[in-house]
């Protein structure tokens, strides 16, 4: 084992640029410690340089698979040591290139890291290791009436979520993992374990080391425990359905709903060739135009009135065919063109690529923003069907392009760069709830001024001065 | 004016002890540059040194009255170069020895930075300069529909509640500053402008400054515009209130509506001292029992079903007199007692100091929290009437002391910190809203691992090299 003495003396050496494959000591190590849960194969570590979203494999050196905060950090030190770089690795459902191990060195996967550690009913709490996905937090929290919202729309592990800052489309109600994180366990670049928070529910004691580590995307520390926010299940749940002759009535429709004070739980937009994907492919014949879906939690009278005051807002908008349930087969058939809708795009050219796009501005652009970018996708060869978690102002887009045609790609990536441009323009973000990775590190530099992109640089010296933890995702260093 | 390269060239010199008392060059330039907004009185530097609860005055050298970020950088590059503690002041209610100048230097006043800036009611933000108070800001977003929630129970100015990670009796259904401010700007130890974040919603780019400087209390940079989340005015507000036999069953009907669903607006406990406080000065005759006073927010028929819902579950907890309205002049008459409870309390013992502490913990432990409190207290001399922003886990009490006898001093010190280690053995926190400003950093490495104390001052160290910002609060340095 290597203890922290050991590794801090590593630290106070000069730093030095992170070597690009491992040693064999360390590896022999790493062996010797971790036997056959320390893996060298090919497949193995190509598949950890990978992710779900389609880019190049820049494969680690090798792969440990952690069980306890104790063995991470045990990894860390070692890493530190020997200055080799050292990626955290959950469940394979990354979009950013967050995993990319393009300096090589080791990558800790977290998936059997997978224990729902305390659950505590009365406070609206459960704390898990990071490995735990959000399905299995859900199932094991079913008896106590509670559940965890947040729904990034993929089987994400806790401890993925929280790096990223990951979203959803229940966000609009119960906000991201930002709000929902109470505490982390973290090792550091040191090698150190440490507790961000106790479990109250507010405190004003010293700096929010929690949220430091939401979104660091294993930059700052491996998140290796998360204690989340649970909330009460709905006694009724409703949903909605209503179509727009334009963009602006459907987003005015949420705005208005928004500022009179109705608590969507879901509020999601689809533009008419996400639908027109959806009755190619599914043998449906929805109305092929702008769309919401929304949901609605809370009493039985409560989401009946809230459904009602909303389709009074939609008719005064132009809203058609406002259609609303409370039953679990409509509710079901009335959302089902959202449920099937990333899969019948995909179908739309099968065997091409798709580009998940993410951004979002404030509510009062998003309706030119949208425009903007339908405009710009129809003058595009590439189809591009147009998504949104609307109460929240967020769109993406799915980008369809052919991987063998280069010109295609080519025009891929300029769509996306234009949609984050336009999103910079009108004070919005250019990612969501995707995050940095490795993808967007210039980006991020044009959504901050230089004087912010500064501090994180400082910090990022200050927590990691060796550059040991994910080099090269969310800022660049040095500078 | 001083530029950022002569700031950045005292930077690159090495770390020194910050000056106890600002050299004459910096007073003779800060009075050059400001003229009669730069002060030297006694008084008026007294007063920068104190704040609304009772503490030793410890007076800095000079108070600038600033009226710009550009002004305030300006300063802080001044005091940067002459290695002098800059503290910021806000409106005098900070309670924590937040704005002691215990090593002199220069008190920058915020209060006539007090421009609200821009209301975007659609996006339901608005952005403020620092000296803004809440009141000032809901008088002007009034007629929008909209206002701004978080309440502290007094004056303050919302870069102060930023600063402090302010909460208040609405914290349980609209979280704290924590959830509520969308971006900063910031003036950082080198005098250089940030701006945190843009005005999105929801962002996973980059390191969350602004989260970072949210309750860091002016000792990591200098708060001078506030971006705050909005929220539509209720169309209807209900109160109730209710009485109990004992603590627990009070606490237990607040978890049990928590965990029901009902929304709670406020949620609001005082024990029987306290309301004995109200019965002798103001006239009214309240039983003298622990008391919940509650709020709901929605729709009519909505605040109506969840007065409906609470009072079934209080009743199930030997809930008695449960009494709910939801016109304007019945909803004051119910919660009379609480409005004017504070000010009955003090005059128990009028002319003696009042501490008010301020402690969370998980729901579940709150009720034996709150039992140990009043047990604990009833062995002193002293009185010790107690509340709680009880939906969130947050007790307090408030201990009135004689400030002429030594003996009751100390024993009301010795409440307060045996309230505090309770609070930390509880999984709690030291502070729910009120921060650690000098009064509380022993207790901050009480309630946090050495590893989580090592990374703050790493932080600390990494963005104020030169210790300038608010010195000695929140955490020490050099370790």
């Amino acid at each position: 084992m290597i203890d922290l003495a050991t590794a801090a003396a590593a630290f106070a050496a000069p730093p030095a640029t992170v070597l690009t494959g491992a040693p064999i000591a360390l590896l022999d190590a790493l062996r010797h410690r971790f036997g056959l849960r320390f893996k060298l194969g090919r497949s193995m570590r190509e598949q950890h340089g990978c992710e779900a979203s389609p880019s190049d494999t820049t494969a680690p050196d090798g792969v440990v698979f952690a069980h306890t905060t104790e063995e991470v950090a045990e990894i860390v030190r070692l890493c530190a040591m020997h200055r080799v770089a050292v990626t955290a690795f959950g469940v394979f459902s990354s979009l950013e290139r967050h995993v990319l191990g393009h300096v090589g060195g080791i990558s800790i996967d977290l998936s059997e890291m997978d224990e729902v550690m305390t659950i505590n009913a009365q406070d609206l709490t459960a704390t898990v290791q990071a490995g735990v996905t959000r399905e299995q937090l859900n199932s094991e929290v079913k008896d106590t009436g509670l559940f965890f919202p947040i729904d990034p729309g993929s089987k994400a592990s806790l401890g993925g979520m929280a790096a990223t800052r990951a979203g959803g489309t229940s966000a609009v109600r119960y906000g991201t993992m930002r709000e929902n994180v109470l505490a982390l366990t973290v090792v550091t670049a040191e090698g150190r374990i440490i507790r961000t928070a106790r479990r109250a529910k507010k405190s004003s004691a010293g700096y929010d080391l929690t949220r430091i580590f939401v979104g660091s995307e294993g930059t700052l520390g491996i998140i290796t425990e998360v204690t989340v926010r649970l909330y009460p299940r709905p006694e009724a749940i409703a949903t909605a359905v209503c179509t727009f002759s334009d963009v602006r009535s459907a987003v005015d429709t949420v705005i208005q709903t928004i500022q009179t004070g109705v608590p969507l739980a879901r509020a999601e937009f689809m533009d008419a060739l996400a639908l027109r994907a959806v009755n190619l492919h599914t043998d449906t014949q929805f109305t092929e135009r702008p769309t919401l879906f929304l949901e609605f939690h809370g009493t039985p009278a409560g989401v009946a009135e809230q459904a009602e005051i909303v389709r009074d807002i939609a008719r005064e908008h132009g809203g058609d065919d406002y259609d609303w349930a409370d039953q679990p087969e409509a509710r079901t058939r009335l959302w089902s063109a959202r449920h099937t809708a990333f899969a019948a795009c995909e179908r739309l050219r099968p065997g091409w690529r798709t580009f998940t796009t993410d951004a979002c501005v404030p509510l009062s652009r998003l309706a030119q923003c949208i425009e903007e970018t339908i405009e710009d996708t129809r003058r595009s060869s590439l189809l591009c069907p147009l998504f949104g978690h609307v109460g929240d102002g967020h769109l993406l887009c799915l980008i369809i392009a052919d991987p063998d045609n280069p010109a295609e790609m080519a025009e891929a990536e300029r769509l996306n760069q234009r949609m984050m441009s336009r999103a910079l323009r009108m004070e919005g973000t250019c990612t969501a709830e995707h995050g940095i990775g490795a993808q967007k590190v210039v980006l991020l530099t044009e959504e901050f001024d230089a004087n912010a992109v500064h501090l994180m640089r400082q910090l990022k010296r200050a927590w990691d001065p060796l550059n040991i933890l994910n080099p090269g995702k969310v800022i660049a260093v040095p500078e």
